[in-house]
């Protein structure tokens, strides 16, 4: 992979140097697209057919009706890897409005905008090697999480300043990251979830993770962790918590696709760290990876 | 003006059809951008000021020192309007926080993309034309305002999706608009503004308008109205109001950049329309454009 990996734009692979969209392209002129992120262990698109549903379910919320087949997007897929001859890796996919005469209001018949990024990222699995450095900093912020009734928190969008304004009210006095993720809570006062991570925390045992019911993203990490803990026999709820309930928690951890399962070392300064049942669902997380890419 | 107008894009003037920003450009990935839409009159850009001190504004509210001075982006404008020799016309500026490094998080020092979009709109002031073809007809939405502690209402952002959601809610069973506006309210379920437009009724020769308390944009034509009814003896009031408050009023208009005042004609069926009080503040505006940008 050199220093100017090769995107997919439109159907074209081209340096990303040079990879561009038209300013009048919705997507630059209002964030109106979809996207998904995803993980790439040993050549295969970790849990594919769930981010297909999620940008299906993205695109419907946004009535952006693409018109492309699942097969024609993973084809793109293949072929970015390929160019960058990457086997495991992050890719992100966005299928934006495209350009549309006229102004806000977007017509039905779309001519989408297909990008695709792809870099190396390190191999999962059971012999996999972290992504992160070590147990999440975490602190909460003012911003809250749009609620759904204004965009649904479901829609993965590239409609991204909410979590851009909560990572921005970390910055330190030296302009830096004062930590890695910023906790936001819903307007009612919830916590609800990081800017670009699900939360989780355990206590007396038991599996808390914010509601998806309130402005909470159904990550596709967050759906496989709860899924584990069912095979795990660890018991769980998906409910609306205060702050204090995850100061208090015994562990906690944030999931993502990038990241995993990480654990939260410290939340506002307190210290609370993972513990054997992140340690658990981790373990698990890893041979599922494992089971589904390299096997 | 040709059929590929000329764009400023990076400090270059060029046409439309090849004006292009990087797919890493935050602006097109995150809708990381702020933009200002404004009317030029005979050469003249209405109200330059009003629209640098919002722009800065929104700038500080998104963390983005670009570092570009007022003349500077100026200067980019006037280059715009000559190459397209256009003396009456809609130009929008944006300003994105360019290519970062890294993730999602924004870093302090910012290399700016600044696009200028011009075309030509018909002059203005006592003896322009109305861009609108009669007045609006306006029906409420589901989609709701997001608050301003999520994202603030008065950063005009590249993140446009609610007002794009409100729009798409418009649409009738052939595809098609069905009425001109989206009204939106706010979480709370008071009557917050179009989705490109600022609300505006008259009841019992009051002139009301929803408070920017709320989640709605500082509007500049909004604030020009505000001071030409205190100048023509218009007792007027900034509240929070219901959607009954409207329905019963006398007359109701809506105002933007490009609309200037609108008459609603009809808000969910029931006929409302201009009247007095809008006569009065539409001359006096058209009065206002002619003293700024045609003598």
């Amino acid at each position: 992979m050199s220093d100017d990996p090769i995107y997919h734009v439109d159907g074209n692979l081209v340096p990303a140097s040079e990879a561009t969209v038209s300013v009048d392209d919705r997507g630059f002129r209002y964030g109106d697209a979809a996207f998904e992120t995803m993980r790439v262990y040993g050549g295969t698109v970790f849990e594919w057919d769930a981010h297909v549903d999620r940008l299906e379910r993205t695109c419907a919320a946004l009535s952006l009706e693409h018109g492309l087949a699942a097969a024609d997007l993973r084809a793109r897929i293949d072929e970015t890897l390929a160019a960058n001859d990457l086997e495991d890796a992050y890719v992100r996919l966005s299928i934006t409005r495209g350009v549309q005469p006229g102004k806000l209001t977007p017509q039905p018949d779309v001519e989408p905008t297909v990008v695709i990024y792809a870099k190396p990222l390190p191999r999962g699995g059971v012999d996999g090697e972290s992504v992160w450095d070590g147990p999440a900093t975490v602190r909460t912020v003012e911003t809250r999480r749009i609620p759904s009734d204004a965009i649904p928190a479901a829609a993965k969008t590239h409609n991204y300043l909410n979590g851009i304004l909560a990572r921005a009210e970390l910055r330190d006095d030296d302009g830096q990251p004062g930590a890695d993720e910023a906790l936001m809570f819903d307007c009612e006062g919830h916590v609800a979830e990081g800017a670009t991570s699900n939360l989780w925390f355990v206590r007396d045992g038991e599996l808390c993770t914010p509601t998806t019911d309130g402005p909470v993203l159904p990550g596709i990490t967050r759906a496989i962790v709860l899924e584990l803990a069912a095979e795990a026999g660890i018991s769980f709820q998906e409910g609306r918590y205060g702050l204090a309930d995850v100061l208090e928690a015994d562990e906690a951890f944030l999931t993502n696709r990038t990241w995993e399962l990480r654990p939260i070392g410290t939340l506002d300064g307190r210290e609370i760290g993972g513990g054997p049942v992140t340690d658990r669902l981790s373990r698990r997380y890893d041979e599922r990876v494992e089971r589904a890419c390299y096997q």
